[in-house]
């Protein structure tokens, strides 16, 4: 075998030092620049996105690079949503009927810590901090830094460029703006914006609330979330419209009108974060955006991965997981073809790209699902039936939740597709009074299967071929 | 009233020349400045849209402005697709079972000199040739054009600036990059580009082929289509992949191979273009893109229109047909608001963007009815059963085509949803031999009715309140 390739990474993130570790696993010799300080070293959080949901894709890209006996002990399971409504009345809804079925929480700065600490132990890795890239030449494969240490440029070029860097990619920028190809592209905004605040540990270091949930106060034009970490604080996400609504982050310009608001809305959350107003005003507001774009690659020299190839907002909990399983579809198409780097990088895209184009639109779908429907008797209903069908059909009923979350080795757009389907053949069941829950429950779930197949046989003759 | 404000419109296209000539009716001060020279003095055409089809949306718009009789002249009537295959047969697909429904084929310069003609007998219009749009500060809401003439650069203060400037507009650029607010946008190509050729008249100054109809060349991975103009001749447009099947624009490098194509999938086109070869390495190949974005204005400043704001593949026949439309509806809002420019923007994009959106989604819809259904059995079926309900019961059934095509009140979006729910009703019930065509024809309009209401309600159940 020929001597591998120089790589370098943009980008010593999630999916940027992931990349690094099993490129290095397998034998490549691999530079990643990042703009930031290293995580280990400073603190460099400043109120964005401190913890993340961390589930069965992301399991299995850890234990592709055999680490997934070091990742689970910074994980806190969170069995449901935890849902609280406006009189301080909660109820939980488990994620799935299966017991050992359930998402975690996740410092995303532990988890990134230890993927750079892996990563490094490869001789042939080396991480670099504080460059941020400023320039990528894609013909001429050199990417261009500027050092915030010397404050002066300096030119990497290397064999194969990865844009590892995130959801302002610069790399993209570079396809985008030296218009050599028909590069298709889009930004979509969501009408809200996210704001995070804290919920801090007790005294002695507990939890003020229930640990093993993902919190959820659903008011229909917004809603507040709530993570666990592992210091018995939690992490609280304000999802709110920029300028639509009586409450809305354009209008809450007072530390009187931010109270007002949370005193209406959210009166329970009051008690348990002491600093409301002072995060609220010292936190940044972040926009919601997705971003897909194709093609990813560039000849045979620079390929974009993870948020830089397709940002989804956080609603279903995989923007981490999408990113872990790029690298392990990612691993698989270079078992297959590793020598011919543009091979590579078509065959991953055209397998790829379906899915995190799927996952992107079913996040989208969960913000309308969990801002508003949670609360909606005929939703309540089906996440009740569905619990039913896993817990006794375990092997044979998958909610689309499921499908997404737990079932790693089904692509999304499977799960997108199948998912779909399955939601509306049981929404239409119950709001047409088609389940008799008194029935037997072997005879709602054939029912249920053989609705949700015809509707995939209606919409596929709809489709004719395409 | 007070004195009306100083209007600048960016492009004096279609949709520049039209809004110009509205806002000029209205009393309005414009300036108009258009990149190119004067089509009305020099031929500037070069082998791109020489012709384009028009329909009932359209001809509101010119009855709007009081010139429909001056623009019929111009039209030539096309009744139906006429479907050409391999072997040369033919056979005619009626656009609708209403004999007073067709479309039009119109030349595009035509049509624009007619409008800026129009434009200009008003005083306070002034249209500008030869300036090209460089740059635009949408807070001082100044204008910077280059002037072919001088070579000099010059600055265009307006009260409120429309960009009418194109799928390439520079407004929308502006918004882009100038990252004031948060831009949604997107651009999406498809694999396939296209190409122009031409059907030159008999000697006689006769057309060559059947005049009132548009041709159709289906033939599955890609197509060409011709549609007639006033002297006798067809334009012709080669819609092929770029880069895939064993045909696309990347390998037909030789006259021999263009020869070779034309001979194995239109050969009954052969003798109709006599400069085959010529014209197809002298003509551009051109990209097919989607755009879409919001906001389309910014504060009470500045607006995109047409193209700028939404440019889509021209399979429906319906991007000229859009773009007079959004004239029309923006006339309507302005009869509103007229005074309070952001009220009137806001309101606009509010009422307009669900319907542009909506014709985008059907003109890529479109593209694959075209280039494969056309042929497919259940698809003629379907399309003859629909021309028999629409010839039997005119004022109770329309398919999606003539919703979209002839019904200029009923907007877009619903087009498309009820148009999409009554293809999916027709398709499955022919698929599954559900209608018995010997049957009474009102029976099957009962059950086409039914079974379309039905797939429209279990849609609004399943997407519960979004």
């Amino acid at each position: 075998m020929k001597t591998k390739e120089n790589i370098l990474i943009v980008g010593a993130g999630l999916c940027g030092s992931l990349l690094a570790l099993r490129l290095g696993q397998r034998g490549y010799k691999v530079t990643v620049m990042e703009s930031r300080p290293d995580l280990r070293k400073v603190d460099i959080s400043a109120g964005r996105s401190i913890n993340l949901a961390f589930s069965d894709r992301g399991i299995k890209a850890m234990n592709m690079v055999g680490i997934a006996d070091k990742v689970m002990p910074l994980c806190i399971p969170m069995h449901g949503r935890l849902v609280h409504d406006v009189e301080g009345n909660i109820f939980m809804s488990n994620y799935s009927g299966r017991d050992n079925e359930y998402i975690n929480s996740i410092s995303r700065g532990d988890l990134n810590a230890l993927l750079l600490t892996e990563a490094e132990e490869h001789e042939a890795v080396d991480i670099i901090f504080n460059k941020r890239c400023t320039k990528i030449d894609i013909e001429e494969n050199i990417a261009t830094f500027y050092c915030y240490e010397t404050k002066k440029e300096i030119e990497v070029k290397a064999d194969v460029i990865f844009g590892a860097d995130g959801a302002g990619s610069m790399l993209r920028k570079s396809y985008y703006l030296e218009r050599k190809f028909l590069f298709s592209y889009s930004q979509n905004y969501l009408s809200h914006g996210y704001k995070e605040l804290s919920i801090p540990p007790t005294a002695t270091g507990g939890f003020r609330t229930e640990k093993n949930a993902l919190h959820i106060w659903p008011r229909g034009d917004f809603m507040i979330i709530a993570l666990p970490n592992l210091d018995g604080s939690f992490t609280v996400t304000l999802f709110l419209s920029y300028d639509e609504g009586e409450y809305n982050f354009n209008n809450l310009t007072t530390a009187e009108r931010v109270q007002e608001f949370f005193e209406a809305q959210f009166p329970d959350l009051i008690p348990l974060i002491p600093e409301l107003t002072k995060e609220y005003f010292e936190n940044p507001t972040s926009p919601l955006g997705t971003v897909k774009c194709s093609p990813w690659s560039y000849k045979n020299n620079t390929l974009l991965m993870g948020d830089a190839a397709h940002a989804i907002v956080p609603f279903y909990g995989q923007g981490m997981n999408a990113s872990f399983e790029d690298v392990v579809v990612f691993n698989e198409v270079l078992d297959q073809y590793e020598g011919d780097w543009e091979k590579v990088f078509k065959t991953y895209e055209k397998i790829r790209k379906k899915d995190t184009d799927a996952i992107a639109d079913l996040a989208i779908d969960n913000y309308y699902e969990m801002r508003d429907h949670v609360a909606n008797p005929i939703f309540k209903e089906k996440r009740k039936l569905e619990m039913d069908l896993e817990k006794n059909f375990p092997e044979q009923y998958f909610s689309k939740y499921s499908m997404v979350t737990f079932n790693e080795d089904l692509p999304y757009s499977k799960a997108m597709k199948i998912g779909r389907a399955q939601d509306k053949a049981l929404l239409n069941m119950i709001a047409d009074d088609e389940i008799d829950t008194t029935a037997d429950l072997k005879e709602i779930l054939k029912k249920v299967q053989a609705e949700t197949n015809e509707i995939l046989d209606e919409d596929t003759v709809a489709n004719l071929k395409h």
